[in-house]
């Protein structure tokens, strides 16, 4: 790590928290109370995964004013569950939104941003509001020391106020913050705002297939297999 | 407390840090390094403390835009300095400034704080600003769930945004927010908002002298004499 890195920001959805298994895992619960087994939970997460950029471009276009997380998801799951004609109470699917604050951390998870924390003041740099993140970090025991990125910057990610809004919040230079991330669309974002890039590979994030930007590889400062690899990496 | 309180706020100077004796240890610090003994500590401590409400009031009121306490802290030191002829260099002033993001918390804080957030989220609602309250956290050891308040709302207690600004991004109604604060002003202003309040007794905040908003005082939810206290009254 560069000596002019002074701080850590993460990307959470699929770097710091496995959607995938746990949006399947609500599905199946939420679908087998209603007696919708016939609806593939997987494919359902995959799918409202699939509305959650569409959603955000709203907001990043100018066409929509900056909305928290928590009603795209709630938006984006009313579209899906009339796709599939699903019947569920109005208590059902505001509490079925709110399973993204659910997400279990990977198994490296809490070991990896504990030791990093030890060195570097860790924070959030995510399209998940505040709220969203901090019931996921009481649930999953993540130990972060603020709560930064889209909420407070008013900005989706890609755009870069919400890259340059955390370095200011901060209080640091782009170029003292690295981003920590699954994702090489987000590190291409972050370099291109000045911050340093650390990336964590994250195979299974969508089930084994190829992730859809590996076209977007370039060599990152860090390139790691866990946030325990990261800690290890960078002494901590 | 009420069942309906799910998420604590806190007061911070004053309330979980002893701003008075650790600004008086940072003055004493900087102006020994300048052979400048003959300025009393206490009373230089008093006097910047003196010019923190004037100085937000200027963006209270909508003279200024909002700007960071941070910055708000530079220039009321300047003041000060200038006042006292005081010649000290730019990194030093700078330093001495963020002397305010280096306040130790009353004995009972960390172990309070500590045992209050094993059942309720708890959140900073101070008009310190993120990366300030970030680093006296990780300096003092304060377990906050999130750093909201002033700069996120960008408003300054008692401004009715900063305390309802504060429940919206907890995605929580405003009684369903307790304020925890030594002061009976910002207490007032959170009820007058919907929230609960929870009084802490600091009597040595400004050296053993009365509050100078002793006059405020109502029958506040709870009132308590540390934050430790708290934890017991709340069953944590």
């Amino acid at each position: 790590m560069s000596a002019a890195v002074s701080a850590l920001a993460f990307d959470v959805f699929g770097t710091v928290v496995d959607w995938r298994t746990s949006i399947s895992r609500e599905a199946t619960s939420f679908f087998a109370d209603i007696g919708r087994t016939d609806i593939d939970p997987a494919a359902f997460a995959d799918a409202w995964r699939g509305l959650y950029q569409p959603a955000m471009e709203e907001c990043r276009s100018g066409r929509r004013p900056f909305v928290r997380l928590d009603i795209l998801n709630r938006e984006t799951l009313d579209t899906l569950l009339d796709r599939h004609d699903v019947s569920m109470g109005e208590a059902k699917r505001a509490d079925f939104a709110r399973a993204w604050r659910r997400l279990d951390p990977w198994p490296d998870a809490v070991e990896g941003l504990t030791r990093l924390k030890r060195r570097y003041p860790i924070v959030t740099l995510s399209n998940g509001n505040i709220a969203l993140m901090l019931e996921m970090a009481r649930r999953g025991g993540l130990p972060w020391d603020a709560i930064l990125g889209a909420e407070i910057t008013q900005a989706y990610k890609p755009d870069p106020r919400a890259y340059l809004g955390t370095a200011a919040a901060l209080d640091i230079a782009p170029a003292s913050l690295c981003l920590v991330a699954a994702h090489h669309s987000d590190l291409a974002a972050a370099r291109a705002c000045g911050l340093a890039a650390a990336y964590v590979d994250r195979p299974l994030e969508y089930g084994g297939r190829a992730a859809p930007d590996r076209h977007l590889r370039q060599d990152w400062d860090y390139e790691t297999k866990s946030l325990v690899d990261l800690a290890e990496r960078l002494g901590c």
